[in-house]
């Protein structure tokens, strides 16, 4: 019998779908921001890219904390989620309502990512590998203040076509 | 020229994608009470799967304010976040990581809830339709307090498992 899978095997796979998942992010956030419209949308999507290339960059040193090559594992989650921002940004081209469809995707992403850093942090402090668990937080808080901002982005742009 | 589409339209688009994740989540979750091993967490998802058929159900008055008929589409975000689960619930079965793996899968589908309630809810209050953004964030706050009583869960197995 092979021997029983444990809470490390998880972490490990569940590192290896947000491994995948941030790099189709990386990949997906500039069409955004060449999509929106509103010059706030467009530059928060910008920022986000750079911080999305250090959230690679995290999981690539947690990783090597393992001892175990970076390597993604394909996130039927992520490309799903992902597929339906190119949709929204195909069916609502040119309209005033193309940014509020966009903000919305890139939150969809964000709560993805809050779902599985806080799963990992979590597992990573009960394992007591707390210098991962620390970077994985680092991660973590910078995905819930992108989701914090792009709702205030999402409320002013549609105050704005309100007016 | 075709007419441009509105706001409106895109939350009714939005509103078609959680109503069939709503009810792909409804078959979901019965599986997943089956397979737990703790009490704790069977019953949570129990809970859950009756309170996610009176989410539909708040859908379907949504749908019928807007006096359109409630009708799903497919949303690949939701097949794509139920198929990770169901892999891990075949590559962890018998194994003490199991319900980890499960409150993770299930933390995953209740921040994708979040996030399309979060929206929606903001859209119909932006819409000055408040009547749907109440029911919308009745949902909502039902969706955020199972995702926290999950993390709860887990950090109580994972405590047991560590003992």
């Amino acid at each position: 019998m092979a021997s029983e899978k444990t809470l490390d095997d998880l972490f490990l796979e569940t590192l290896k779908d947000i491994y995948y998942a941030e790099k189709q992010i990386v990949k997906a956030l500039p069409r955004m921001a060449k999509a929106a419209h509103s010059p706030d949308l467009k530059a928060g999507f910008e920022k986000h890219t750079e911080e999305t290339e250090t959230h690679v960059e995290r999981l690539e040193q947690v990783f090597d904390m393992l001892g175990k090559p970076a390597r993604g594992k394909t996130c039927e989650a992520i490309l799903g989620i992902i597929e339906e921002g190119k949709t929204i940004m195909e069916d609502f081209k040119n309209t005033a309502a193309l940014d509020a469809g966009l903000a919305a995707a890139a939150q969809a992403v964000e709560h993805y990512e809050i779902s599985r850093y806080g799963t990992l942090k979590t597992w990573a402090q009960q394992m007591g590998k707390s210098d991962m668990a620390r970077l994985l937080d680092q991660t973590l808080s910078e995905e819930i203040a992108t989701d914090k901002k792009l709702t205030q982005v999402a409320e002013s742009n549609l105050n704005r076509m309100a007016a």
